[in-house]
């Protein structure tokens, strides 16, 4: 794969604007009635005539067989190899809620639950408190005073939480406090290296304080952390390729995620119809917009053929609108399948399309996994997808002489 | 990708001849009128024979969305993957005027330019003064004498020059001299590493003692100096497979190109019949012939859609002769696309033919992208195409028992 010091060094400026639309778990799996994948169910005029006009392909998120999270789905098609850049736990979490990162943090997920007086667990999720309790709970945990660290605590949902441990000299390389078995005292945190200590130190103080904090709470009387976190300091795309870009998402997680490589998030509303007002609007002010729909992944993941297909269908009612808007490169796909006879995230290939006035056109007549296997672009990694991309937006210069 | 030393451990040494035919930028982009790709377009018999007989692909010179140059395009070719193996500037403006390089040369390439009393540069390129003025000013800079080193400066065209700064110890990693803009003063190169020193020290004395020798000259004063660069020492052919290789190549640049790979230069005249004629000649000597054929792409830069067709189809006549010779294996393909729409090298992957007795046959009607599309080679990195080739020539062992 291209590095991005070679993109970086390949990359020039021009007035093109490109429009990757995420259409979440788009790829499937075929229905037992007629063995149609959901985009095959679909009637999706528009899309087929992009299909026809453009260049189709599949993509693996990750590599054959490897099933991605949000994470790693979206890196890749943000150009990020996801096996090289990583994305802990605890800052998924935390961008999941749009908590703002800085350099300076070391995040972590927490579950609250229940000990009983010799300290030992009794219940690892403190018998999924409502969320509400949980909200009540995570200020107590903020007002503990570490020298030198801010605390930031904030409720997910549920026994679910987030700290994030703000100061300097946070390392990451931390065991988890969770035994992942009751009747068992929490594990203190150690320190894979050197480096580490110092973050352990403070995370065990942590811990021992909450303890205190807790000890009135019932059932919620005690913490277990993990998946402890540095803010992964990814090249931005503003650096890389020298590209304004927006995320246009409804979901905090998919926004902090395009944050992370230096896009801009902007308001936007609670449809697709909206996000694509808000693409409209926003038009003049960026050059590349990555649009999110979520809805597809959660019919899918729920086995809701239909939805998923009513979904894609709206999708594809969509499109003339963003034609209006001209831009030079459009390329439509998913992060993952989420097909709904698997109700999951699955490793499957995903279909892409990409449309700009350089293809050469597949001339398919449809937009759909089938197709994609016979397109041009062939079968490549999602992470190989932004130099194509960029090439086709003529922001690349020639490698080599 | 498989490894040269893999390649090498693999590589056994038979009776069975190669020719690579490189179409230079044979990759075309639709024509408006009809939407035909320049092969489309073209009347090629013979070639739309050997795909029916034969194996199609496509292939990304570099990786998808990267245009490369004509060295990364070549050395793909070869087997050399170019983001691990590169070409400097310098070394290639040098085999592009047929300069003989060793291991012990450095090349830059260089720029007359004009600077005022004060040594400011007043024309970065010296009015672009007369390739006749440019070779009666390289003698001056080569009777410059420096210790332990000998030069060889050598005009290219208008206020272009080759230098080979040849002697012990000369690492590359240098900056350039020249500023990018006029009213500056000329840069001393720096060396980005400890073992550059010595030659920094070198080229710094060099262009001062330039100085001093164009002094009475105007408008070339002065010059400006970038692209430093070792001579590549790239596994040779001969070694990575035991090929004796030669290679029939009108352009020097080409020819410079195949020697790097341990090519061996053979005499032909101008068109693409002589190069045949060559072949037929030659085809006793030698185990593997790279012919390349320029006229396609320079018709491509010229956005001159129908010369490149009629260059094709010159191509397509001469294939009888070609397979006259009975090479064991023959591919046909190209070293990037240039289309003709497009006018400059591009990213799009190039067609790919391959035959040998060993194929299993395609069955396509005919040479095209768009058939290339759907061959059983599939789209793949150029650099892979040379084990496919050894492959079918029997030239390969067995990996592991």
């Amino acid at each position: 794969m291209v590095s991005l010091d070679d993109l970086k060094a390949l990359a020039v400026r021009t007035q093109t604007k490109i429009v990757l639309l995420v259409i979440d778990g788009v790829g499937g799996l075929p229905r037992s009635t007629d063995g149609m994948t959901e985009l095959e169910a679909a009637r999706t005029p528009h899309l087929d005539a992009l299909a026809s006009r453009g260049n189709l392909g599949l993509a693996d998120p990750v590599a054959p067989g490897i099933t991605p999270g949000s994470g790693p789905g979206h890196l890749g098609l943000f150009g990020y190899d996801p096996l090289t850049y990583r994305i802990g736990r605890g800052v998924l979490e935390a961008v999941g809620i749009d908590l703002e990162l800085s350099e300076r943090d070391l995040a972590a997920r927490g579950n609250f639950c229940s000990v009983d007086a010799a300290g030992l667990i009794t219940d690892r999720r403190a018998g999924r408190i409502p969320t509400e309790t949980c909200a009540r709970l995570t200020p107590l945990l903020e007002k503990i005073q570490i020298p030198g660290v801010q605390l930031i605590v904030r409720p997910v949902r549920e026994h679910r939480f987030v700290v994030l441990f703000r100061g300097d000299g946070l390392e990451e390389g931390l065991s988890e406090t969770d035994p992942q078995q009751v009747g068992k005292l929490p594990l203190a945190v150690q320190a894979a290296a050197a480096n580490a200590e110092r973050a352990a130190g403070i995370v065990n103080r942590f811990v021992a304080e909450t303890k205190r904090a807790l000890s009135e709470e019932h059932p919620a009387n005690m913490i277990l952390l993990r998946g402890f976190s540095k803010y992964p300091n990814l090249p931005k795309l503003t650096d890389v390729y020298g590209l304004r870009a927006a995320v246009i998402a409804v979901y905090p997680m998919y926004r902090g995620l395009a944050k992370l490589v230096g896009m801009q998030g902007v308001q936007t509303g609670d449809s697709a119809a909206d996000q694509i007002a808000t693409l409209e609007s926003a038009f003049g002010d960026f050059d590349f917009f990555f649009v999110h729909v979520k809805k597809t992944d959660s019919a899918g993941e729920d086995g809701n053929f239909d939805k998923k297909v009513s979904v894609i269908e709206e999708v594809d009612t969509l499109i003339p609108r963003l034609l209006a808007l001209k831009p030079d490169v459009l390329v439509v796909t998913g992060d993952h399948s989420t097909p709904a006879t698997f109700k999951a995230h699955s490793w499957h290939p995903v279909p892409v399309l990409l449309l700009s006035k350089w293809c050469r056109p597949d001339g398919a007549p449809r937009f759909s996994e089938r197709e994609c296997r016979n397109g041009s672009i062939g079968h490549l990694r999602a992470a190989e997808l932004m130099p194509l991309i960029m090439g086709h937006a003529e922001r690349l210069a020639k490698f080599g002489a």
